[in-house]
């Protein structure tokens, strides 16, 4: 199947300092394969305040999701308690969900949106 | 009315292991079928590290809605605890969104996303 | 200005029957009309096991916003602890976002989606 | 890179009165520029019974994020407790994402939507 987009938008990035209980605060980009090829993401982060990261490689398996934590990538570490933004290109048409979950004050809190998907690149 | 979108993915599925209160941790698709016709549903799973199981069958009939409940399906048992996405295919047009209920912590949590429109199928 | 789109649908709608604390559980189909004309909208509720509620009416005036609770609506009593979903047609162009507070657990969650525009009607 | 749209509207604006722990209430608009210029913002604050706040102005430098939280705004004083909107416009293309924290109850909660993007404006 050919589903999707190949650019994905993503502006409100944000990894909580502190964690409560036994889950820790972190985000996740969430992003389905339903293609039978090999999906190559480079995915790049934006500051308020510095260059942006990016080329991030990251892949996903054909008829796979992977839900990739943005605080242990290889290639990029993503400061906590400071705002941020993502971009994902993949080679493939793929699509795209952005999760928190804060566990700053006990109690966990969740949000999640669909990232944009820009048919440009 | 025929409004909506054949195909809907969801990349971000997730049931948590744990659960407090009266309340249990669960996820729902959601389907709006305004239609005049009933909409025979096929429902895929995907997974990080096995296999897809596709075709799971729903029906939602003209004018109603259903909000499915992706632990207690015919068909599929989703593991919790474990990362998945979801595609869902439609006879006829129709709105599809993805919630999920966390109560691992004492006090819950929701989060909801439009489930992405995928045009071609 | 000409912006938004004349149908939306909602597909999770659900008002907890239980509240704690001082904020009680609900949910509002929140509308904003930026155009320099007034919007009628009509608004229809569907259910998973009855007859739809259909073509209860709620007026915008030109640049304005109202978040309507879907609890105390004029035309519709739509009941606690039951899956419903929603579809707004308007009048003039409009866009749709719909969230829901729920305190039915000591501490509230909260969750929301924009809804989906439909380009059909 | 050209990427995301000149406009976006979103509806469901509010800034919860209370706050509770060490973290306070608020929402934020968050916007991605991923071109090479500088994005010049002009936001719009809509409200249910009095006229629309028009006209405040951001900027986003290129390749950055910027988290603009709506409590503490050049330009407008957004009160709290009441419900509201928003319309950004951009003179390059970027993206836009809208969440709140609501910590009114002891466990702070999260919700988030990709703002709606309007083609025209």
């Amino acid at each position: 199947m050919n589903e999707g987009a190949r650019v994905w938008l993503v502006p409100d990035g944000f990894i909580p300092e502190e964690s409560s209980g036994s889950l820790q605060s972190h985000e996740a980009i969430c992003v389905l394969n339903t293609s039978a090829e090999e999906a190559r993401l480079s995915i790049s982060f934006y500051f308020e305040d510095r260059e942006p990261v990016k080329g991030v490689m990251v892949v996903v398996p054909p008829e796979r999701t992977r839900h990739i934590r943005t605080d242990g990538m290889d290639g990029a570490e993503i400061p906590r308690g400071v705002p941020y933004a993502m971009r994902v290109e993949s080679s493939v048409l793929v699509t795209v969900q952005c999760s928190r979950m804060d566990t700053t004050q006990p109690a966990l809190s969740l949000m999640t949106a669909m990232a944009y998907p820009a048919e440009g690149s």
